[in-house]
């Protein structure tokens, strides 16, 4: 059975324009691959809620789960929460679980809820939380659409406590070898061994380092016993 | 006029596994930016001919500019070329311009300037190249669509000889100031001041350093009068 596949959107004029550079897509690449789980796409849109409709409509239509970063604090533009409602057909207003975390927590801090603050509990209709450890403004699921946190300590408490209630694959398994040839050296004999493990996929990544020029060589599949042959011929072609 | 719009693609199953981090759309992101080119998406897709195309239509269909990352390499994976000249409507073949420049790159070095290595002079009927001085393999300019390197320091060198080709707008500037509050207390005078600049636009991003929690409070836009002004105030309201 394929894996369960995904889409991440991170929503957010700042790293459009170059301020902030986006470290979540990375990480939940990584979570997501071992958790057996495919990433397929990545999107990044600007604070806008008609872009982030389109988005998150053309993502969840496509993609068995979407997770979105980003654009669910507590200023003017801060959007998300209300264009993801949109997006997915639901009302939203201040819900009363999610006001009686951030009453809880700002209590604690003798810090206002004042009504910035509040429209951290706009949550839409039938929308089940995600904790946030934190700094208690919950994310939220919404159908297959799971909205987190830009801030990246944030935007990782709430994957790890979102990727063990799915269901995933068989994890993406791979075998790596750096080889001091380059690319173009290598490619027709990894051609060939891509085409006899059809069911692995090959990349090759050059680099370079210290001044020397060399490729890793990376097969990914979810058989490790497939893997280990490729891993062996790998290293009588190129070790 | 507003400014020329732009989206980026990355290409390439090792950011979506995890594997690789990407850091070309942020680098582009503060090139264009610099340049008065508004990037306004960005997208990640895997090696795959059917992602590459639609995703190359889609882009270059409502922005202005598009510029593309990875896959323009010599192995078997490496199609985005092939897949951008089908979503352009172009043929595609070993041109002679681009086989000169390998030729005499693989001369100097006295690399044999095989099959695998021929692949990276493939280039779109009507194509424009892209000077690599790191490696030679060129990128290419079809219709808007800018065809680059994966690797960032060849990539760079590309965005650093395209940009100057392309008509910018304004340049987007921005004015910063960090304050000693969270964002729900900053988040109603912020949005007051947003409504009275509307031709600036407001973000804000919370910050911890050194177990201080703060506010980095940015304006955005392309008068710097105007930012000078907003600057100002801002300096009032939470200096």
């Amino acid at each position: 059975m394929p894996n369960p596949t995904a889409a991440m959107l991170v929503i957010g004029d700042e790293i459009l324009s170059g301020r902030t550079h986006d470290s979540n897509t990375h990480h939940l690449a990584g979570a997501l691959t071992a958790a057996g789980i495919d990433l397929r796409e990545g999107r990044v849109v600007s604070d806008d809620a008609d872009a982030i409709i389109a988005a998150v409509q053309a993502l969840s239509g496509t993609w068995d789960h979407v997770f979105t970063s980003g654009g669910i604090g507590p200023t003017h533009d801060d959007i998300t929460a209300d264009a993801v409602a949109r997006a997915m057909g639901r009302s939203i207003d201040v819900r009363q679980d999610a006001r009686a975390i951030l009453v809880e927590h700002y209590k604690k801090s003798g810090t206002e809820l004042n009504d910035a603050r509040l429209r951290m509990a706009r949550i839409p209709e039938g929308a089940t939380l995600i904790e946030n450890p934190i700094s208690a403004a919950p994310g939220f699921i919404i159908g297959n659409v799971h909205v987190m946190a830009g801030v990246p300590s944030i935007f990782k408490a709430m994957v790890a406590s979102v990727i063990p209630t799915l269901t995933g694959g068989a994890p993406l398994l791979s075998r790596n070898m750096d080889v001091q040839r380059g690319e173009g050296d290598i490619a027709a004999p990894l051609a060939e061994l891509a085409a006899r493990f059809q069911q692995l996929t090959f990349g090759s990544y050059p680099f370079q380092r210290n001044g020397v020029y060399g490729t890793n060589i990376v097969a990914r599949g979810q058989d490790g016993a497939m893997l280990d042959a490729a891993e062996a011929e790998m290293a009588d072609l190129f070790g």
